[in-house]
């Protein structure tokens, strides 16, 4: 939130908007949504929304008649240094490994005991972010974040159709890159020998991955424009 | 619970020590638990436990200081209809498969979108339950409740190691029944090939699974002798 305004609010929207399909939730009407994040953020913050499904007695059918419920919180935003941005983050690659479940696939649920376990694997200050990986081979994201690689001049993120949250951010920069960025099954080997790495999402914009275990990388081109593109969109903002 | 005592405690107990070192969480003293029981349900009654981790800020990190939080509710003991135990239950197999992450394997947390999806598959008062299996083309479990089948005098009850909720009724079938029942991966085939099938939960106790598609069974004697068994050792309680 800027000045009481959401950032990129249609990619946030759109995230919404898909996610109560997926989990059969009412879609809260947009103008009722900004003017409770504007109430709840009037400022600069954070601020996130939960749509439940609302109170009903035991057991895991969907009630027939439960309100659907709106919780609109606000937060002081992160403190991330700013050498993240700029010098890049050293990741740790999980241990835990991410099921598939195509049906919550790309959803941001609350359902999220996976990445509380893969955050839990590390505790050095140094390590900014864990990586993810499918039973396949592949990587997948970030515990909090998506991940882009370069190689040969070719942009591409990992395909989410089997797990794996399709982030804001993510989103916005795939339009950014269009033709330029393809989404596809990447295997931990392929990231191994990327040119450039990079972690994206709506709070920390984008960070260079500059260190995997023994390999490291300098912060390239494509990711230094794409963090021009995403400053100049939100200086426009 | 029965006259404000809980009934079971042992099984359940051994499932709440289980999913809190999975979840890294401090499990509350017993004698806490038993006495907030007895105040919550002090009658018959439906009685439940969560553990929390408590309240921290956003993120997916356990937070260094927070207090865990017990919610110890009571409930209406459900109304089952009393044919489900004596004629038996229609099942539905269910379209949503459960997907595969043996680091929470058998643990019964409020990560339950997979069971809520599963269950909005049919409305049908005539179906009771029904069948969730795995992307291995093996049968696991029930929405709500465990599974064991019975071929040729063996009895069996799908292994839990890569999917699937531990169920204290389960456990508490499968010390009843010692060495005759094993643990093993089930196909659906071997099921539509079993002489008896039978679901179990702590409230329904045993049902009978007397038809599922186009397959049907009459409830077998070791079924019967499992509710008979599950009957003495309640009036016991």
């Amino acid at each position: 939130m800027r000045g009481g305004r959401p950032l990129n609010w249609r990619w946030h929207l759109a995230r919404l908007r898909a996610d109560c399909a997926t989990l059969a939730l009412p879609l809260p009407a947009e103008a009722l949504l900004v003017d409770e994040l504007a109430r709840v953020a009037p400022g600069d913050a954070v601020a996130k929304i939960v749509v439940t499904r609302g109170s009903a007695g035991r057991g895991y059918a969907m009630p027939a008649h439960a309100a659907a419920r709106r919780i609109v919180t606000s937060f002081a935003p992160p403190a991330y240094p700013a050498e993240h941005a700029r010098d890049g983050v050293t990741v740790h690659r999980c241990g835990l490994v991410l099921s598939h479940q195509p049906r919550l696939a790309g959803a941001k649920t609350l359902n999220r005991l996976e990445n509380v376990l893969a955050r839990s694997e590390w505790s050095d200050a140094a390590i900014a972010e864990g990586l993810l990986g499918d039973a396949g081979g592949r990587v997948v994201e970030g515990t909090m974040s998506n991940l882009f690689v370069v190689a040969a001049g070719r942009v591409s993120t990992p395909a989410l159709g089997r797990c794996g949250v399709v982030g804001a951010q993510r989103e916005r920069v795939r339009e950014l890159l269009g033709a330029r960025c393809e989404e596809r099954d990447i295997a931990w080997k392929d990231l191994d020998q990327a040119d450039e790495a990079f972690l994206t999402n709506s709070l920390i914009g984008a960070w260079p991955i500059v260190r995997l275990a023994h390999r490291q990388w300098a912060p390239g081109p494509v990711t230094r424009e794409v963090q021009a593109l995403l400053a100049e969109l939100d200086a426009r903002a």
